[in-house]
């Protein structure tokens, strides 16, 4: 099997395994505890905390361990506006980008539906790019909040997000970016990057699920999602996951020390694919931006097929992938994504997305790049008429 | 060591571990994706749900996975009060006991600071109980649900949640029980309870932390507190803990299985803990019920004594416990669980709590006997004015 779905999880790394093993086995103390066996977790806490600040250039206790991206992009959207409204109740306004993942779109339509605010949706190009232009036509003195994701889950399109961040702030407006596909292949410190809050996700990068992180700002306040014991400073409730923090904690160090190496070698990869799809298979179309793409995806649309049937012909020919977004997979709908690019509801029902790990090699991307051939050949000969 | 803190958590079973160990290896996929290797972690999801339906005695659609107890309650407590409001504006109170875990009591506290609601507090009499009369008295036409603990982690004592979910049931209002120390030790059938919800933790019961369960009735519908890509039928987004999932299914499986025999064996053990306390430590008293309590925890006061001084010549001697609720530990404040039952705040600073394991055995539990009135005695010399 070739996995090419690694946008939607990820193998857990032996690293992680043999890092996260203490803490499901004898070291199983609840950090909260005033006992060696809690201290030894909080200990394990406090370290994970601090490799992840090592990462995102910022101080330990700007980091929130969380259950995943999710809940991080929940905590994020609804947390930030909620606090920054309840300090001034003109606050009522929030932007999302026209790509986000339904995490940060479904909480920013949570506060509208619960909470009243209303939502602002800046539109992206062709391309799947938000210019600056196009949010600070949005920006208002009520936005208590832009968020922007920093790369596509469906296309791979990465924004500019220190300029995006710097239109807000010169608004006056705090900006979070869901960073659950760029961690692993973009920068992430987020002083250069200039984000006041950025969600990440451990499953997607080498660590197990249910496990993830947000990195909030000094003292941005946040509502919490969560409300009970007080633990992770107040902003998250519940006994930690320490087992789930260490391991996303090691996949990320890992993953951010290979990233010098490995980012330029997978993208030169995903060229080749690209240029070789593109080259064999009549009328493939790359959707997301051309250069400005996470060095992981490659993905395309085939009219004349539909998406679906392309993706059963590679898994019987040992290529495993995606329509796009895991999360909406079965929905019979087009991609909102590649909606919102100006693709064609039928052509974006024509979609696959094509996500490497890491370890991807020449040879399998060569392989894969010769079942898509046949695979889109073979569906176009099902959906023609048969000659007799 | 003798560990004595399994209310705060507990390591993880061997069983466990052996369970979710292919959903942490080779069978990573996720169970949206529409693939084999997703599919497979699909069939493990389900198969996990179905196992906690089983000791449920629900159908496996009302079973609800979440990152542990803290978020099944506030899922409970906000979803169902939200929800019920947005039927039926005049809904706007919720009635909870004085002696919730602050998962329910601050998930409680959200809704009134952030949405408006009124919280009606039940008193509990001096052993902790919450009685129907009292429940009762507080229920009224604007109720939109109750939400009373089914045993308590500090003391232990078990509520009789039938009859409360009965009395909540004739005023026409749903009932939640956060059973996250009962599970393991009390039956679990909601029918035979009679709730409408109810929460499980996963560490409580020899699984790791980062897992939990909501069990919410057939058609009750819940306000998310995860919003995105609409997992769990909606209830709650985010990519599925499928190694967290199983691990908790297995636990409370074999937890389940345990009971007939270990909770009454384990409920023998403690009665003769307590007895041997209340024999040897002068002046110990027990707090909570003295039969209605969990098989798996002794609670005392320790007058003269300050209840942290006592830990730390317990652990000093080899024994570890806590002085309450893990998540309270190390505030200064007098529990408010002990205050509600009338013990004065200088007594209550005063406590300890014994938890047990389904494997504690008699001689360890000996042991621990010895060395409490060891401690006790050694911390109210220090304490008392030295003879010459």
């Amino acid at each position: 099997m070739i996995f090419l779905d690694a946008a939607a999880t990820t193998p857990v790394r032996r690293e992680v395994l043999e890092a996260m093993w203490p803490y499901l086995s004898g070291e199983f103390g609840n950090p909260s505890s005033h006992h060696t066996l809690g201290e030894a977790a909080a200990a394990a806490l406090a370290e994970a905390r601090s490799g992840v600040a090592k990462v995102f250039n910022c101080r330990p206790g700007e980091v929130t361990f969380t259950s995943g991206g999710t809940e991080a992009d929940n905590l994020a959207v609804k947390g930030i506006a909620l606090a920054r409204r309840a300090a001034d109740p003109a606050l009522n306004r929030v932007v999302i980008s026209a790509v986000e993942h339904p995490a940060v779109e479904e909480s920013a339509r949570y506060l509208e539906r619960i909470h009243d605010f209303l939502v602002d949706v800046v539109p992206v190009d062709t391309d799947g790019l938000v210019t600056v232009d196009a949010l600070r036509s949005l920006l208002r003195p009520e936005t208590a909040l832009v968020s922007i994701m920093y790369a596509n889950n469906e296309i791979g399109t990465v924004q500019p997000i220190a300029a995006l961040a710097d239109a807000a702030h010169a608004a006056g407006v705090p900006f979070h970016t869901d960073a659950v596909q760029a961690a692993g292949w973009c920068p992430l410190d987020v002083k250069d990057l200039g984000v006041d809050a950025m969600s990440i996700s451990a499953h997607k990068l080498g660590a197990p699920k249910g496990s993830g992180a947000l990195f909030a700002k000094g003292r941005l306040r946040l509502e919490p999602l969560m409300h009970g014991g007080g633990q992770e400073r107040g902003k998250r409730s519940g006994t930690e996951n320490v087992a789930g923090a260490v391991a996303l904690s090691t996949a990320l160090t890992l993953s951010h020390a290979e990233q010098p190496e490995q980012a330029p070698r997978v993208a030169r990869l995903r060229e080749r694919f690209i240029a070789r799809i593109l080259d064999t298979v009549p009328d493939a179309r790359l959707t997301g931006h051309r250069g400005q793409r996470l060095p992981s995806v490659a993905s395309f649309c085939f009219p004349g097929t539909s998406g679906e049937s392309v993706l059963l012909e590679l898994e019987r020919l040992g290529v495993v992938c995606s329509s796009g977004s895991a999360c909406a997979a079965g929905s019979d709908a087009p991609s909102p994504v590649l909606v919102a690019l100006g693709i064609a509801p039928e052509t974006a029902q024509t979609a696959v997305r094509f996500s490497f790990t890491s370890t991807i090699s020449d040879a399998d991307l060569d392989a894969a790049a010769v079942a898509v051939e046949t695979a889109v050949g073979r569906v176009r000969n099902l959906a023609a008429p048969q000659a007799g």
